[in-house]
């Protein structure tokens, strides 16, 4: 059987990196072909593996220096079967793309609004009067740096290579520990591991309506190692909670805390539990 | 004395109609003059404030749909001399402005990525396969339309009549109960009022290092109005917390519930006291 994998395209994201090391790892641990699905946006990656027309799929859900890829976090609660297999650490290095000869001929600079967060100082100090423009992918960028001499475009070493565009400037992202965790998700039943993400609405804005849950967690010696507010988009001030336990949901002593998790909130969604795989 | 006040500009952004609404307030409250000052980001808006080239600032904190505008939770972290005055509460209406004559011939949809997201349903229904360019504000969308006659942009309504700009829809948000918390800051003391803002890192990723803190608040009957984590950008997994407490710093119980916060925390930073103002 060929393992179908969906992830935001087109070629050279960093979602398709992500991706690509996966099935490289997947490959050699079941001898299993895989086959890759780009899809245009986080969104429509999600609800293809939900709809069963890709098996599994590879989505960011956090970076180092941005935080959460909110769209990812809003999908998965909306759609609510999907089972996270797998979380994949991938460092982000970003380059300057462009034909032209030096930085003071760049008038236009293109890339995801990621990206260009998080080479906000680089930018501001070697090209502060030229316009950013956000485009849906870093490889969508480089389009217009093959057509445009004067443009250029934060994406990957390898975007570059691929397009076989110049490369005017490499690892300008303010801060070198940029990493991006991924998700592996499907419609399968998760395994065990380290980790189990969960999601929950709380019945009433009342005093300790988060601090009880947390206190489930805290008096059990289990470490949360993240917790984020979405709004649940019914009125400003009414959340919903999403959190990363340091535990596999196999344990015992997870199952009483979940169990009593349930008793203060409204909805739990448990997302699965899963290991680490960092690819260097 | 004329009171400056910073925004995100040009003229016609919802952090201008925020700006204008508040200079009134003050206007029949003190009668100071007030002048406005348009800034070319969030982030630029801060600083100006800081650096004392303008007396206040009127920055977006957080939208009912899209949540945290993390720019500013991260630049009034970073600058932590800034102190809240005042939170406002402006209600958000999106219309699509253009000058073609339907919508069958809009080719493009120009707009900032917070009004495009929240306007996502409404766009997949009527545009699907029109291409979404994101801007650095609903108004600078709106010098597009004004050139390109297949070209649409979203913004208010007020913006299209400053414009004068044709509108073809109105109210397209996907969620009516939409709307922004605008938040008003000087380098003044803040004074009293029914919310308190606060910052901080706990030393390290332990059990419990966020449930502590919770509790301290909810012992004493403290409601916790927002909770909200963002990466402290030294490495993935390392946060700081922002809270928003349902009482006033001057109360001695929440005196003591600092007090105590301030031994589990690394850094803490209480941004002010302040009432919250409705803008309908």
């Amino acid at each position: 059987m060929t393992v179908s994998i969906a992830h935001l395209g087109p070629s050279g994201t960093y979602a398709e990196a992500a991706a690509l090391a996966y099935a490289q790892y997947l490959t050699g641990k079941t001898g299993e072909e895989t086959m890759l699905c780009p899809c245009s946006s986080i969104s429509q990656t999600l609800w293809t593996v939900a709809k069963g027309d890709a098996n599994i799929g590879v989505v960011p859900v956090e970076n180092s220096i941005e935080g959460s890829v909110t769209m990812t976090l809003d999908t998965l609660w909306q759609i609510g079967c999907l089972q996270i297999q797998q979380a994949l650490i991938l460092p982000i290095a970003h380059a300057l793309i462009s034909q032209a000869k030096d930085l003071a001929n760049i008038q236009v600079v293109y890339s995801h609004p990621q990206a260009l967060a998080q080479c906000q100082g680089w930018l501001e100090k070697h090209l502060s009067d030229v316009p950013l423009i956000a485009k849906n992918s870093t490889t969508e960028a480089l389009q217009y740096v093959r057509d445009e001499s004067h443009a250029a475009a934060i994406a990957s070493l390898r975007a570059a290579e691929l397009y076989q565009l110049p490369v005017l400037a490499h690892s300008i992202n303010d801060y070198p520990d940029n990493c991006t965790k991924f998700l592996v998700v499907s419609l399968q039943p998760s395994g065990s591991g380290k980790y189990t993400s969960l999601g929950f609405s709380v019945p009433a804005n009342v005093p300790g309506a988060l601090a009880k849950p947390l206190a489930i967690f805290a008096d059990r010696g289990i470490n949360l190692s993240r917790i984020e507010s979405r709004p649940s988009k019914r009125s400003l001030g009414d959340y919903l909670f999403f959190m990363d336990l340091e535990a596999d949901s196999d344990q015992p002593s997870v199952q009483l805390a979940l169990a009593e998790l349930k008793t203060f909130t409204e909805t739990l969604k448990v997302f699965g539990s899963y290991t680490l795989l960092n690819l260097d």
